[in-house]
């Protein structure tokens, strides 16, 4: 039976609609991020303005060294999952960091941030008498997933409106166990929840709060926990999930929150029982870049000036950009065609990457090219960014569908 | 409200029953393996004999040597999804090498094994039309899981059985897509499926294979391709799943099928795409393991010896375990409280760790110590694992019950 011809079906469509992927192969130099090598063709330096390596740890030299050196002492994997012969005391070091950062009892490591919200999802509302998992409405796929993986009541509120979620949570039984799901910032849009309100809503209703902060983790907050430490929130809520791939610059995901939640998930999530330890060294070079950003905030400010910055520059030369909080600037197509064509010309006249955003990263229609300056942007890569986006915007039609 | 209480009395229920987890905290060091230091009561050095780097391919030199200056080159992660900055010619090499492996035409990386499972699974059984998913009773977590969320219809089969295959097979509608998914080595009880008479059956109907080698790949086969290299079947089977983590000594998982198998999980498996891609150093450290063990049949030639050196010896002593083909030596203890106590004994008394494997890894009442020879470990290793046993078996009441 030819199944190659059910699998082509499908990608045709995809190509057709303008959704098909091609990821540009890239190869990071030590030092010289956010200039890369593009090898997808011939090989070329260019300029990454799309990366979730938000604040240029993953080259940073504490964290290398961390990273060297327990391969060097340890070797290169866990050897097996955290029950059975997996476990090394750098998980456990790198669990009581997390717990510190967020003040929090307890933490738990996971393969990926993905996995931490699928997992920790699934097994709440699914192990949970009378779960009922409510939603924002633009949550992340990882959590779509997992609760959809739960089979619990599932309600989804809309999107940061905690009007919304007061009411679904009054319209439930009293004898529910809720659990209300949200993001700090959400990653494509780089809004922020209204974290206070939302909890206050919990609070009023006696349900727990879940809230992902992987694009907050390491880049808000005096040491980097997050948009709630920033606002004085962390200990109000019930469980913090985090990433160690984005701004902490290595990779994996966690959660962190009361003894009990932990061991809880620790002992039912198949997510996390059933898999690999992360390495060893992964887990030593995760503590050693929280260590630095619970320290420093350097790379938090000099972020923070570059993103205000572009913004500000952006304006100036009236190219339109969505207005929000955080350190995600998204420039909305709003065409998955257009959006790829608008990639493809500033990688390959300008020598800037910027993926395109399209679907079903991000619903159909709403394509965008999503730019995240950080601390190892100059303000010469700004310049010529926007001066990169000028041209475009004069010379292409699509500049008057957009403005 | 105290969510506290929830989780606690389902933890204590765990613990009522013999099956709360606690995990041994090992600090490996290089050129010491599968001589490892126990932090969990004070240090000590113990024996691990229930790692799955089967191999002690995470201490090799060359695959140290390949992370070390990957990581010095090109830092510590990859700074974001395989389509967003993410995808390094890394992954690109390493996806290369799997294919050659399995002699497939492409091959796609996944961020572990049962992430792999999961979301290979989980999208073949949602995304075909009329699709069908055979699956071997003893399957493992991450697959069950993944065909789970696929909420196709789903059959199980039993265990390594073809004719039952066979006639659940026949039951199905003739429009349907059916996907037969079923591991190599089991990785609990050790045995092996009847591979051929199983593609045998999906020829006959139709069907797609899904083999999950992740117990074998590194081990079976000339060039450490699995058992379907061994038998010669790895053109026939559809999709071949493995992982890096295990004998490959790292972490990570993958499958590899044709090029539009591989295209269309990489384009629909939300699990493929939302989630920080793996680090060049691991990719590369990968690539450098699966290489050594395309080349060299040495550390698969020492571990077959080993396997069945301690085998015998087992026999020698009359101590009861399980025939099977593999590398892996169950011995039963049909009972957590007692397994765990047999692995308290060992670790304490003789410095040797298998960790008890209790419910849910396995079902309630085949509780067992899982021994994986290696390698590395020395004829004096087994004789002293031997000595251990014999006077346990002596000692313990449990040895009647189990002879």
């Amino acid at each position: 039976m030819n199944f190659d011809k059910l699998f082509q079906a499908q990608l045709d469509t995809l190509k057709q609609e303008g959704n098909y992927r091609i990821f540009a192969e890239l190869e990071r130099k030590c030092g010289e991020f956010p200039r890369v090598t593009n090898h997808s063709k011939g090989q070329r330096e260019v300029t990454v303005w799309c990366s979730n390596d938000y604040l240029g740890m993953g080259q940073h030299p504490k964290v290398i060294e961390a990273m060297v050196s327990t391969v060097q002492d340890c070797g290169t994997g866990a050897g097996g999952t955290r029950n059975i012969s997996g476990n090394a005391w750098h998980h456990k070091q790198l669990e009581a960091e997390l717990a510190d950062l967020h003040h929090k009892e307890a933490a738990l490591l996971f393969t990926s941030g993905y996995v931490s919200n699928w997992a920790a999802l699934s097994t709440l509302g699914s192990r949970l008498p009378n779960a009922v998992i409510l939603s924002d409405a633009l949550n992340h796929a990882s959590m779509i997933e997992g609760i959809r993986h739960a089979r619990c009541q599932k309600v989804i509120w809309k999107h940061n409106d905690p009007e919304d979620l007061d009411r679904k949570l009054a319209a439930l039984p009293a004898n529910a166990t809720k659990i209300v799901a949200f993001e700090s910032v959400y990653s494509m849009d780089g809004d922020i929840a209204p974290i206070k309100e939302i909890l206050d809503v919990c609070d009023k209703h006696g349900a727990m709060s879940y809230i992902d902060e992987v694009h907050a983790v390491g880049m808000y907050g005096p040491r980097g926990g997050g948009v709630a430490e920033r606002e004085g929130l962390m200990d109000r809520i019930t469980l913090i999930e985090g990433t160690l791939g984005k701004a902490f610059g290595v990779v994996g995901g966690y959660i962190t929150g009361s003894h009990a939640l932990v061991d809880f998930i620790r002992s039912f999530a198949s997510g996390f029982i059933f898999t690999t330890a992360l390495p060893p060294a992964v887990a030593a070079a995760a503590t050693a870049s929280i260590r630095h950003l619970k320290e420093s905030s350097y790379e938090r400010d000099m972020q923070k000036r570059q993103v205000a910055r572009l913004r500000a520059r952006l304006d100036a030369e009236g190219i339109p950009h969505e207005r929000n909080p955080s350190h995600i600037i998204p420039v909305m197509v709003k065409d998955p065609v257009k959006c790829r064509m608008l990639s493809d010309i500033l990688m390959e006249q300008f020598g800037i990457y910027v993926q395109p955003i399209n679907y079903p990263t991000v619903p159909k229609g709403t394509e965008r090219l999503r730019f995240t300056p950080g601390p190892l942007h100059t303000d010469e890569d700004i310049e010529y960014l926007v001066l990169a986006l000028k041209t475009l915007w004069k010379q292409c039609a699509i500049a008057h569908a957009v403005a």
